[in-house]
């Protein structure tokens, strides 16, 4: 029983304008607010908690793989971050330097840390001699800086949440391999917690990372079509170890430089939530992340018995779930919307009749459905009802994600698919740079997503310059 | 059956060399490095872990207080930093500048954030309008930058790690009451998560927060007898809320300005813990923080089934415990030293003996005495043994406490006292600052830590100046 009456009137519509829609959202569901430092935002307590649910269940993935914590200074001195050559050309022109400290001018300028791969190295260097010392599995949690010019709320801004995995192994091959366990641990991350399905695979030269061999990349689809990097892995060969000096005697006893890896996933997947399962009634959340996994509304709760059956159910949910019972003085209708507007998976409605009958009334955030279930079983009913909110989720961005993906052999399809049809486009590619800069010419922006994983052998010939293919390539305008 | 050999010969003693003792752990223990920025430290995988622990302990102690989570930028614009004069005063010569984003000079300088009121009234100036917005109770998890001549690690650096809580309030005695509220919260954490019994009281004028009408402290006392501020509570009235001019409609229809608090714990508390409660051998943690909280080494583990009732052992205990078993190759004498020096509060020796009795082996890293459990209940038995420890760290630390404050009734005591007997000294006090500075400087550094909040009367004359009393204060240096 869809109900498809619009209760919250305030929010732009996404098909009237998509962007307005995300500001909307955003604000109004009081994830963030704008401070007085041009790009940087302020997380409100809800938004907060979702970054806190996306720690709490990425930080166990990691341990599980075997990876410590750490913490590494915020400052990078310049010459540390000029030892690697390609990696200060990517990461200079956007640091925030420190040149003073208190009333005294700094001998050398600091960086506030971008990325942090230099500071990593400099420790590896201290604590990395033999391969008893390897691997090194670690990752921090932090914020960066990158100078933004232009800043949207989660999506780009000068300082953002983060946390960036750094490691050492003994050999190429285990670095390979890491690089690639990573990939998965965040592919699994965004199916499993958030319920956003993507496209896997490896960037092209053009796109990897300053200073790595090869950079592999999650890119879900945005529900708008356009691509969102959801997270990276990247594999650096020795290139860093040998310009920080880093050996350890092998065991053969002959000294070599180990092999390393980085991967990082942002406060940006706050974003990729919002653009890829929202809808004009506002935020929709995963039931994984949702800082309220069910919301208690009671129905005339002025009526005896209501309240205290509403606390009872709450204290029984409690146990497992995050429950938040609206018994302010509110009216009905606002707690529906409100609840709504900030995407709370399941809402449970508990009044004077449904007490006579012994049950209570669910309703799925997505379908809207309503579901009347007996009070004895409430606990099964609203798991059920959260992992089918999850399911349809995921099922609602794969058909997404399937209908917004097309096809193009020729460049007069491919344009005319890049002007006419939001979302990706697959379409062989001969490996040259030059042809990657034309078709983001010529279609204003659209750019290699990635070579993914499973490629399809589409023709023979590259879709720009004709000669022969290398790859296929899923391509697409990106935020 | 204590065991007084010393395992770690590599530490200097404490009564040699308390600093130097205090390095050789930090280093030895692998808690921490030095990095190329000056001041600024690493947090090694073991030191972190502490760190995590300590913030998830606290961190459930804030949220059942009512307390949310929130994000700040790290940055503050110079003239948000002025807007209260004494804050001001205080932070700005010890804030590190941000002058140039990527190529561009900015055309405001900005502090990395020394501490973040400024930050939060901006955006309580947004958010709070009505006297339904109060109470507004935030914390955040951060880090700051405090530029710093001297430093030392977790005692002193450029750079270290916090929770911040800010909070508003409709009215003066309801933000006092969370003041104090918070002090009760530092001190329950200090105690049962980490073992540290301390003095609790209000900062003199001379010692309070830049820009606070009181400062509340937690001062717990290290092994030598010196002052660590554990933690501060400060009560603002509505100074900053009138210099950011925050105001809410009241219940009676008036305009007022709301009451506001702040509090911190940082990551000096680890130095409180490795200062506090270790030995010759080298740290020793307090069960609820301790990264490894059992350390299972197999004796003899070459023989038949060792190693796979060791594994059984741990993963019986690692369903409620941190749990590490050490099966590398190193010798047991090398094992036994290397987790004294680490601190890991209990010890779980098995080999072919133990198995024939169907028992096992339990040391405690504070008394060494050795227990021979059944194996049946060992579970409990380890539960009972970190009891233990955690409750002899407490006494061990309040005999400390007790030892080393003395009573001063007369300058010449006073002196005598604090150039003879390190610790505390309880003295009474006009109230005059002048006797604090004065104080100060005979002593070479003795400063009030605090006005207890159970004052005793020990005479009606200022220690310093003979003037009528107002306040004992208790006095000591400090870290």
């Amino acid at each position: 029983m869809a109900k498809e009456k619009k209760l919250v009137e305030q929010i732009t519509s996404m098909d009237e304008d998509f962007a307005q829609w995300y500001t909307d959202v955003v604000k109004k569901a009081e994830l963030m607010d704008y401070s007085s430092v041009k790009g940087c935002m302020i997380l409100r307590p809800y938004g907060y908690a979702i970054w806190e649910n996306i720690q709490k269940d990425l930080d166990a993935r990691f341990k599980k793989t075997g990876h410590e914590n750490v913490y590494m200074p915020m400052f990078i001195p310049e010459s540390l971050l000029t030892k690697e050559k390609d990696h200060v050309e990517g990461f200079a022109p956007e640091c925030a330097w420190v040149t003073f400290g208190g009333e005294n001018k700094l001998s050398e300028r600091l960086a506030v840390r971008p990325t942090s791969e230099t500071l990593f190295c400099e420790h590896f260097r201290n604590v990395i001699h033999s391969y008893r010392d390897l691997p090194k599995l670690y990752n921090q949690w932090c914020s960066v800086v990158r100078w933004e010019k232009t800043t949207r709320p989660f999506l780009r801004t000068s300082e953002f949440l983060w946390q960036e995995g750094h490691t050492m192994h003994e050999t190429r091959e285990e670095a390979e391999a890491e690089t690639l366990q990573m990939l998965k641990v965040y592919e699994d991350f965004y199916l499993e917690a958030l319920a956003i399905p993507a496209i896997t695979g490896q960037k092209t030269d053009k796109e990897k990372f300053a200073g790595a061999e090869a950079t592999y990349t999650i890119e879900p689809m945005m529900h708008n079509g356009v691509a969102l990097q959801g997270g990276t892995s990247h594999f650096f060969g020795d290139g860093f170890a040998k310009a920080f000096d880093i050996t350890f005697a092998a065991r053969d006893n002959t000294v070599k430089h180990p092999y390393q890896t980085s991967w990082g996933v942002s406060t940006r997947s706050i974003g990729a939530i919002i653009m890829t399962h929202g809808d004009d009634n506002g935020l929709i959340l995963p039931p994984t992340v949702a800082p309220i996994q069910v919301v208690i509304i009671p129905i005339a709760q002025h009526k005896e018995g209501v309240l205290d059956k509403a606390n009872e159910i709450r204290d029984r949910l409690a146990d497992t779930l995050r429950v938040k019972l609206d018994d302010s003085d509110q009216s009905t209708g606002w707690k529906f919307s409100q609840y709504e507007m900030k995407g709370v998976p399941v809402r449970l409605e508990i009044g004077p009749k449904d007490m006579e009958n012994n049950s209570c009334v669910l309703v799925s955030r997505v379908t809207r459905e309503k579901k009347f279930v007996s009070l004895d079983n409430v606990e099964a009913e609203v798991a059920a009802m959260l992992k089918q909110v999850h399911d349809e989720l995921v099922e609602r961005a794969r058909r997404n994600l399937a209908e917004k993906t097309h096809i193009a052999t020729t460049m007069p399809e491919l344009l005319d698919v890049a002007e006419h049809k939001p979302g990706y486009i697959k379409a062989m590619w001969c490996g040259d740079v030059a042809c990657e800069d034309a078709i983001k010419e010529q279609t204003g922006g659209v750019k290699s997503r990635c070579i993914p994983f499973t490629e399809e052998k589409l023709s023979d010939t590259c879709v720009c310059c004709g000669k022969k293919a290398k790859h296929m390539v899923v391509w697409g305008r990106q935020y």
